[in-house]
């Protein structure tokens, strides 16, 4: 019996034992974080949020950054993830290209924010913190967030963009079963909240928002942190496991990608894939790394690269970073994990350096090849991991009619169990 | 680094060859399936609906039925799948003892259901079947089905139990998905759902109705055959894989079962656990097995044993089984899958000759000891596998009173991430 097996499995024993770093080796140097003054910030102000280590992390010049013995444990609950080669997919697209996957959905919350939800957690948990404030937009960076806290035993308050929160009302019920509080953002309880809510009481509520609330709210009260699911570069760095894995399983398998997608809504699911395979760039191997966008939010395609700030009530500091405004209002696309913005600082120097490149993604073509990869794969991609399948599926196709077949490897950051509601009208 | 390693894995080597057949060992041999005349029914009356492999396995003498190799094939997309221990979930009720659970949930539909699913739908299309129809209670077997039929190539129609639909529309997503026809039943397509919607406009639906419609439209239509999800012979056969792969599991960590729980609706999920181990409790070992059911839909602690028919149009045949009338209505709750008024013909015996136990368990305490399971080990268990997850954990707690802590094991049948409703109002 000759079992067939698309699964590539590292045992636990490979685990990365270090995050990559990629800030002493990005081609230019990242520009400072600026202060309202446009004075680069003092690291010191940012303890009002953040635990040493982590702000430590953020400004690191080390390359690799060993992870803690209780984060790896936590970690190995679920990791490493496999990696899986779409066969089915590939039959059903008509290619003879190699299509594999990173299955990061196997998560207990769903997605690949758990990597560093995991280490925030227990960073905050070790510098005596014992409640963090966060925002969500579709769901999975709040339900990583509970789920980490939990495990660390904090408490944590969620402000969920409220269009999100009534599309998938079962994000809160599976966060309030983790023990977290969630909130619909706009709220009355911060400032940022009330000012937006005064001028449009119906207002959806962007990312960019609800980040305002909690960092608001962070800054406010000397018990609580601020934890963010994205943008920042210690947020990338605990998802660099992504690419590390991949690495290992690729060679296991003997392949060399020729294309490393991800879907990028803030960066840090693009950036776990990318940064470990930048040494390779700067090295001069040839692999397209594609991020890829809504067309309705299309930050990297169509964003201009400048300082801008985070949130929308102007609370964090200006970052060097491409950006829509932190004023722009997406529309109320499915795929509200990409619903931001601006792009991390370190994603916007690898795009400007051309290490990288962008692509932008309708919703309808994210649906389609979604749905194909549902009908063929058996496996139902969360709105924004579905951007990913369609540039993968269109670089293969692209491949095909170049008579070039390669190996194409895309992250499936989270699977779509819990958005059903957009492939009902899509 | 000592990475602590809750989930016990087999290799895929390790799937079992084949499926184990309890029926001439039970201690009493089955009584026959009888006619509407009372008369036993012959085998080749049920080629309308079954091809010709299965009518052999529901009535074989043969105590191992080898597994056909693309059945394995398709089997070792997920399987063999983890037991884990539930060290969070034994702190958290605060006992010494030791409680394992069966992870069916990692099956592509969810549940457990696709272990039967697979095996059904390639007979069928051994068989040269092109479409099947069946039933569906909460989703889990009208998804399980959609994606075997997928898998092999069939076309399917799901009856689904409307009070269900209406409850969990995300189901009929998925099952669309993957290429299968979801209806609500009572149905216009058929005489027995006519009659019911004639007299009840408003009807809820039964999964007994759900069967008569399926059964009906399979009977005829000369293309399409019927496949049941629960209750038969054939269909606990093929879940026997569980309790095989448990089995294995516990001994490589030294472990003997004290008590092994798991939920019952028509028996599948339960007699897939239980008869594996029906040679150990033949033998004398002292193994406690038990059968969790809902206090509102009590089949095995308060139905009767005697024929009676599977459905509510008396177009299955008599079965010997306990039962609450094929005419009972259960109150809607949310574990659907629990909904029926019978129990599987070797689930019946089993409990008559003593070898296995019941007990009913009210939804209330179902979902206390889900949202307990969901807080410590991060998993939402489906509110089927709820009742599961409570007796084993009243049997932890009774365990620890009398001051003998043992090894307790059940089977978490399915996730309960397309059941958060049922959280949001429990």
């Amino acid at each position: 019996m000759n079992l067939p097996d698309d699964k590539i499995l590292l045992p636990k024993s490979a685990l990365p034992a270090a995050w990559i770093n990629v800030l002493p080796d990005l081609p230019e140097p990242l520009a400072p974080y600026l202060g309202r003054d446009r004075q680069p910030v003092d690291p010191s102000a940012l303890a009002a949020i953040f635990p040493p280590a982590l702000i430590e992390q953020e400004l690191s010049g080390q390359r690799l950054v060993p992870i803690p013995e209780p984060v790896l444990e936590a970690l190995a609950m679920w990791r490493p993830t496999p990696l899986i080669r779409a066969r089915r997919l590939e039959k059903a697209l008509g290619v003879s290209s190699r299509i594999y996957y990173k299955d990061e959905s196997v998560s207990p919350s769903g997605s690949h924010k758990s990597n560093t939800a995991m280490a925030q957690a227990y960073f905050n948990r070790a510098a005596g913190v014992k409640r963090l404030s966060t925002e969500t937009g579709a769901g999975q960076w709040g339900t990583a967030l509970a789920f980490a806290a939990r495990h660390f035993g904090l408490d944590v308050r969620v402000y969920m963009v409220k269009v999100s929160l009534e599309q998938k009302p079962y994000r809160k019920v599976i966060m309030n079963l983790l023990g977290a509080e969630v909130l619909a953002s706009p709220s009355q309880l911060t400032e940022a909240g009330r000012r937006v809510l005064a001028a449009e009481p119906n207002a959806l509520g962007t990312l960019g928002l609800a980040i305002s609330e909690a960092v608001e709210e962070a800054a406010g009260r000397p018990d609580t942190n601020y934890s963010l699911g994205s943008v920042l570069n210690h947020v990338l760095l605990h998802q660099t496991v992504i690419g590390q894995e991949v690495d290992k399983q690729l060679a296991m398998v003997g392949e060399k990608p020729d294309f490393l997608v991800a879907c990028h809504g803030g960066g840090s699911n693009f950036g776990g894939l990318a940064i470990p395979y930048v040494a390779k760039l700067l090295a001069g191997e040839k692999i397209r790394v594609i991020a890829a966008e809504p067309e309705s939010c299309p930050t990297l395609t169509a964003g201009q690269f400048g300082y801008d700030v985070g949130d929308v009530a102007g609370l964090t500091p200006l970052m060097p970073m491409f950006s829509l405004g932190a004023g722009f209002q997406p529309p109320a696309i499915h795929a509200g994990g990409l619903r931001y913005h601006g792009a991390s600082p370190i994603v916007s120097s690898l795009l400007k350096s051309g290490l990288i490149e962008a692509e932008a993604v309708s919703a309808e073509e994210a649906f389609n090849y979604a749905k194909m990869m549902a009908f063929s794969e058996y496996v139902v991609p969360a709105p924004e991991s579905s951007h990913a399948v369609a540039v993968a599926c269109r670089k293969a196709l692209e491949l095909e009619q170049a008579g070039r077949p390669g190996c194409l490897v895309f992250t499936l950051s989270g699977h779509g169990l819990l958005d059903l509601a957009a492939y009902q009208t899509a």
